[in-house]
Formats: structure tokens, C-alpha cells, sequence
């Protein structure tokens, strides 16, 4: 990250928190230079970045000021689930989201893909072709039921950036996070047993949950910093609960990173009730802020924390490269590991491997939280001038995920009915809970390249939401 | 396949069944040609292939003769498993075999790898190599759930030469057959269920069993026809047992093909008690006799059979890329399959599809085939010549696994343990029961190139263990 990037970052950080308030005068650029010992140039280069993000705006001889347009919207409430384990439902929907018909011209606002066109990507479509053609016929094989070493290594190495120290003995290959969260449920836990998450939460976590028979108990979670501490203390009093299962960096759906001291304390709070902790980091990589920020994992000296990832969302999906870093529980992750699928495709492993090895993998990071967080800000700026006025939304530190909240009286099954017919498509908020809860909220994608036409769909999402608010009024 | 082939395949076959015995004459060449109807030359062609087999000599001016060594060895004998179900252990056993350490020179007769240096599986390197760097980034992304539909195209044109008929929608791709299993296993049982297998029987059946807490009932298995049906009947009647799993096409380890009649049995039985059936047939492709044999599938017209099957034996392992064709329980496989690794990795079946439409994939099978059952007469040769004469060995009419038993006293941990010091690898016979039977038993793997070093290390094999038999003894 560039000095100017860094600056532009703490500047952009204070007006999220309210330090400059919309339409204040910020400090002038000689004041920004001394304050933070840098050049002149570089405070200028920094307000230009807080000028294309739309934070701020310079006036001609005044200098600059915080945009009169950016009045954060209102913050998703905590959400209140009745405290008791529950049986999951919402697979059918969950499958609509993934089958949706692919009609020419579909907008997809719906699943949680990134953007794969980027050209930082295009060394680890060479690096597939070449080990396609290797002469030692390298990748046909089973490999290595942990995965390819070479691979491990580079996993190693890119965990001390969340403060996880590891050797590639600790860590095992998964196909995507998604079997590395399986593999860590159905390694700690049998049918009847409960599960805490945080509540919203990602839907692959609560299905699992659903097909090995075991119960969430869903723990309201805020929208700043993540899962309620109280809460969680008083259901851990309450229920047998086997894990606990949070997203604390870039959280799927709300977006938030869990303060450092938040990790720790709820580390502290799972020791005292000697209860593992599923951590899902998939996300982790895409923080806005950099240096990235800290897993629990990086806090955990006792193995309790199983660290799940993948390669899905900050290189792409259809490697289904993944990773589980299971602390005390190798031994078992691993039998559920052979059971399960037996080994990791080989090829994609390779070549993600000598990707990361050469460096490319932190040149393309660099180019897509830069290219998410412009694209957050657009798209928070086109809710909050296409939706109704009582909408709330999610402020995401990182990823390309935005939760929004409605009016109770909402119905987003219904809006994604009448989407269907426009070709739009995206995320309901009942397949986020394990007992349908948020029936009122949605969740939108913005990982690709905010064009007229996704600027288009999203204002027609704003006009059908607000005729059904009206509707529903009278 | 050609007719000199079919026909010596038709003689091969009355050689193995006994009705022409050890060093007695064949027909001549022209009475072959007049019973078969073609040429004279097709029948010399025809002997020759069965002289480069030896299941055949010639002799000046006499004609051709069954080979004097070709006395088939004894098979093994019938398993008479506890008729009860058992929880499963083995898996310290199996981790072993997986994650033996690859010492220089180390001779691997342990795991089912099949031969991946045949120029013939060169336009899929190709084709992996092309699809990495397409320019529509075709593989990136997640796909369908249910994989690529040109691969489930390609598959359901080759499920036909299994007599089965299924289309694109009936099946659901998945990594490795591994997973397909798993997914069967998971989608009918619970914990505490009860599953018959054949027994010996796949480890990655048995120990996916033991991760669900379901417990296995081993029936016992003619080394020529497969599952006893009686035995199974009696269990059926006996016990509530939740499926049925079986391996009916060049069984692994014992390398019979059940007879269509006993296939068909089968189901009926199944039917009569109302059972699933969970069918492996991913060594049905590489069956020496052709047209390959039929599965259970193609046999179940109320979609009881599940059938998972992978391009692991047939192409390579490292591609990850097998299916399942689940009949009636589709809804809960797809779940299964969502919630396990989401989905399969994506430019490995792209590139697999293409090679199957181009026809690739049946040249391929063809050389395959043929080397596998010369290197299964070399084998059977090489063990008759040094292994004990108490040896019993299986007579494989498909793959390229070998299973050999020896008298009860003998111990092939003990074996095994001899054996790493020579820097030789098998698979040891408990891994293939629930309950750690088949001590006295072991499996060898002949499906690369039999060079002198494999022979080398067969006769070291043979007189280690003859050295075992004769300590035993004393």
C-alpha cells in the first residue's frame, strides 16, 4: 500500500466514524503533511482518492470538504432471535439462489462471486495452462491427502499477514472453504447437538448444520462489531453448545471487522466454557484496510480455533481451493477429509501455489479491495438515492457484500418474485438465518464493474420496493 | 474392438472357465474359422494375441496348446464374516497406506493408481491446457451445482454402454468418486443405521461409514459372483438394514464381474425389502471383456440403485471429477453436495467433456484395457512363480488390482513392516474389512509397465513371505 493510500484510508476511516461531519471543512493540506510527516504531494494524491470514492469534494479556493451527499445511512438494527436452538429450514430457497435460470441478460446481485476478469489474474491462467502440459504429468495424481506441500508453504506464509503463525503441517487443502467448514462441523459435532453463530449468517454454515442433524442457536450480532459477547455468554450458560461459528473479518452478509479486542475476548469467553471456535475468513483478504486485519486464530494458543478459508473470493470459485487450519483436531479433520472427497483437485493447487510464490497473488489483492471499496461506496451512494428513505444498510470494511434492512412490513420473497420478471436477480434475507428470520432485509453483490445497467437494476429495486411499502401502507 | 480381439477374448475365456485344460491342444485355425465365421487370418491374429497373453503356446507343425504353466492358481476362499454389524475401525491402517513416505526408488503395489503415461491421455492435457486460457474465463466460476451440463451430456452417452439410460438431469457431478459415495452414504443413513457391504470390501466405504457412526454388516462374497445373496437375505430378515453396498463390476479388491443373472437378483431382493442400493462401479469402464458389463442401474427402473462411478481409474485421480446418478433421492444428494464442497472443480470436467466428444476417452479405454490384462496375466504368472504354493490368488476380469491370501497364519502387517525396509509398498488385507479381517491377505496394484524392478520386488515379496510361512511353522 502506497503512503498516499495509507493516508487516503485514515482520512476516509474518520469520516465513516463521524470525526468530520458532511459538509465540514477538512484540514488543509500543509496541516495533513506535518501532522503526518509526509509530502505535500502525497496529501494531495490522498484527497484525490477521498474525491473519486465521492467522500469528499474540493471547492475552488477553500479546499476541501466532506460531500454535502455523504450522510451515512442508518445502520442495520441488532437483530433479537428468540434464544433457543431451532431446527433449519430455508434449503429451498437457498437452491432457488443457486439455480436461478441464467435469462439473457440476467443482473446478478444475488450469489457471492467476485469479479474474475481483473487482468492481475491472468499469470494463474498461464501458470493452469502450463501445469496442464507439464511433462511430469504433475496434478494427475491423488497428490498428497493434506495437498499439494508447495501450495501449503505459500498458505504459511500468507497467514503471518493475519498474524497466524503455522507450518504447512498444520494446514490441510480443502475443496473451497465450503468443505472446509463442513469438515470442521462434522468433526466436532454429531446429530442433536447445538451450534452458536452469528445471526445473520452465511447460509453454507447453517445447511451444514441442517444435513448433520445439529441445531443453531442463532446469537444477535452487531452490525459494528460483530456477535454479542453477552449473548453468547448467557447461551453458552444455558445450552450444551458443542461450537461456535462466527465470520469476524468482512463478515457474510453485514460486512464488519470485529474489533482486535472483540477476537480476544471471545477466544477468552470460549475457553472458559472449553468450546471450539469455526472461523470463517474467507473474506479476510479483502479488508479495505491494510495491513489486513487479525484472525481469532492469530489469539489462539490452544488450538481451539479452526481457521476456514479458500481462494474463492479473492482469485475465483471454480479452483475450489480452500484451506482449514484445525488447531488440535488434524487427526479427525483429516479421516473427514478422506471420507469426504478423498483429495483436492491438483492442477488448480499448483498453480495457485507458484501464483502466490511469484508474488502475483498480493498485486491482485491490492487491485480488488481498491476496486471493491470504490465500488461499496458507489453502490451505497445508489441505495441511498434509489430506495426508500427508511433503509438501512451495512457499512462493509471489506468484500463486495451489502446487507440492507427494510421496514418490517417488507417482503423481500415477494420483491425477489416480481425481480425475476425484470431479470434482476438477488440474495433474499431468510436463507441468512437459520429460522427465517429476515424476511425484511437483502443482500446485494457489487464485485464487477458498476456499469449503467447494474446502476439501472439497482433503481428498479428501489422502485419496487418502495410501490410495495406503499401497497402494504394502505 | 476388433474381431481377432473378440475372438481371443472368446478362446482366453474357455481357457480361464477349464474347458480347455493345461497343455491340451486348441482347434485348429481352420476349424476356428468355420465355427466363427471369419477369416483365417483374424484367427492367427487371434492366437498370437493370446501367445503374448501365454495363456497359449505354439508348437512346430502341432498347432497351438494351452501354456503348461497355465494352471490357474486356487482362488481365495469364501470370507465367513461374523453375522453381525460392527463398528468400523482400520483407519490408523488406512492413513498409513495413504501417507506412506515416498523414499527414493519406492515400489508402489499399495494404492489403486492407475497408469497416467499413455500417450493416449494427451489431448486432455491439451484440452486443460486450452480451457486455462480461454478467453470467456469459462472454469472460473461456481457452474451449475450439479457440474458442467456438458460433461453430465457426455456421461449420460456413456452410461449407455452400461445399459444404463439416463439423461444430463439425472446426474450430478462430483469430486472424485469419493464424494459420490460419501454423498450416497450420507443422503439414506443416520448414526446407529446398519449398511451390508461385500466383504472384503473399499476402505473409503468402510471408513465413511465409521465417520457417520453407521455401522457395517460384512456379507460374505464369492470370489467369482460377487455378494452372497443368501447371506444377504438372511441379514435383510435379520437386521434393519438401511442400504446395501456393493462394488459389481471389477469388484475392488477381488476383480470379479457378478453375473448379470446375480445383478439382477440382487435388485429384486433389494426391492423385496424395500433398500436402497449404493453401487461402485468406478472400475466398470476398465472390464478386459467387451462390451463393458452391465451395472445394477441399468436394471432399476424405480431409482433404488444410487451409482457413483469417476474418471480416477479411467483418466487420472488429480482431476477430482466423478458423478453420481442418484435415482429417486436426486433432492437430497444435491443438498448433500452443496453442503459438502459446494461444488466441483470446474476446468477438470470442462476439459474431460471435450475429450469424451472428441472420442478420446473410448481410444484411451481400449489401450487401457488391453494392458491391464496382459499385465494381470504377468502378474498372476510372477506370484504363481514366487509366492508360496498354498498362495491363493483372485483372477481379475477388470481393473488392475490383485487380491492374494495366504494361510491363516501368516500376517501381512508383519509383512508390510518387512517390506518398507526394501523400500516395497502393498496394501495390507485388513484395510478392506470393517472389522480388521483378511490379516493373512493383501492387495497388489500392476497398472503401470511390469519392468524387471517390479518383478524384482514381486520375488522379494514372495520370499519374505515364504520366510514368514516357514517361522510360523517351526
Amino acid at each position: 500500500m502506497t503512503r498516499y493510500d495509507n493516508l487516503a484510508s485514515i482520512i476516509g476511516d474518520r469520516i465513516e466514524q463521524g470525526l468530520y461531519t458532511c459538509g465540514q471543512r477538512l484540514p488543509s493540506v500543509r496541516a495533513l503533511s506535518l501532522e503526518h510527516e509526509v509530502s505535500i504531494s502525497t496529501v494531495q494524491q490522498a484527497y484525490r482518492v477521498l474525491e473519486e470514492r465521492r467522500l469528499i469534494e474540493a471547492r475552488p479556493k477553500s479546499g476541501y470538504f466532506v460531500s454535502q451527499h455523504h450522510e451515512p445511512a442508518a445502520l442495520p438494527a441488532m437483530c433479537r432471535p428468540a434464544q433457543r436452538p431451532v431446527d433449519i429450514s430455508q434449503w429451498d430457497l437457498v437452491l432457488k439462489l443457486l439455480r436461478a435460470d441464467p435469462v439473457d441478460g440476467m443482473v446478478h446481485l444475488g450469489p457471492g462471486m467476485p469479479d474474475i476478469s481483473s487482468p492481475t489474474l491472468r499469470p494463474l491462467n498461464k501458470e493452469l495452462s502450463r501445469i496442464a502440459l507439464h511433462p511430469d504429468l504433475r496434478g494427475m495424481t491423488y497428490g498428497d491427502i493434506s495437498g499439494a506441500p508447495a501450495l501449503r508453504e505459500q498458505i504459511a506464509r500468507l497467514l503471518v499477514d493475519s498474524g497466524c503463525l503455522a507450518l504447512p503441517e498444520d494446514i490441510m487443502i480443502t475443496t473451497g472453504c465450503h468443505e472446509a467448514l463442513s469438515i470442521a462441523i462434522h468433526a466436532l459435532c454429531q446429530a442433536g447437538d447445538i451450534v452458536a453463530v452469528d445471526s445473520p449468517s452465511f447460509h453454507g454454515v447453517t445447511q451444514t448444520l441442517k444435513a448433520f442433524g445439529i441445531k443453531a442457536l442463532e446469537i444477535p450480532t452487531d452490525p459494528v462489531t460483530g456477535i454479542s459477547l453477552e449473548a453468547l455468554e448467557l447461551a453458552l450458560e444455558q445450552w450444551p453448545i458443542k461450537a461456535i461459528q462466527v465470520t469476524p473479518n468482512c463478515n457474510n452478509p453485514l460486512g464488519y471487522i470485529m474489533p482486535d479486542a472483540h477476537k480476544h475476548a471471545l477466544l477468552c469467553l470460549a475457553a472458559r466454557y472449553d468450546t471450539p471456535i469455526i472461523e470463517d475468513d474467507v473474506y479476510g483478504d479483502l479488508a479495505y484496510r491494510y495491513p489486513r486485519p487479525h484472525t481469532i486464530k492469530s489469539f489462539d494458543d490452544d488450538g481451539r480455533v479452526l481457521l476456514c478459508s479458500s481462494f474463492s473470493k479473492t482469485l475465483a470459485p471454480g479452483l475450489r481451493v480452500g484451506w482449514i487450519v484445525p488447531g488440535r483436531y488434524m487427526e479427525k479433520v483429516i479421516h473427514m477429509k478422506y471420507i469426504g472427497t478423498g483429495a483436492t483437485a491438483l492442477q488448480p493447487q499448483l498453480a495457485v501455489a507458484e501464483f502466490v510464490r511469484q508474488g502475483h497473488y498480493q498485486k491482485h489483492l491490492r487491485r480488488m479491495r481498491a476496486r471493491y471499496q470504490l465500488n461499496c461506496d458507489i453502490m451505497t451512494d445508489w441505495v441511498k438515492s434509489y430506495f426508500p428513505p427508511e433503509t438501512r444498510v451495512s457499512r462493509p470494511q471489506g468484500g463486495f457484500l451489502m446487507w440492507i434492512e427494510l421496514p418490517d412490513r417488507f417482503d423481500s420473497l415477494r420483491l425477489n418474485r416480481q425481480l425475476e420478471k425484470m431479470a434482476i436477480q438477488i440474495a433474499v434475507g431468510p436463507i441468512f438465518s437459520a429460522s427465517g428470520k429476515y424476511r425484511h432485509c437483502l443482500r446485494l453483490t457489487y464485485a464487477t464493474q458498476l456499469t449503467d445497467e447494474i446502476e439501472a437494476a439497482v433503481k428498479k429495486i428501489g422502485e419496487t420496493i418502495k410501490r410495495q411499502l406503499a401497497e402494504v401502507a394502505t
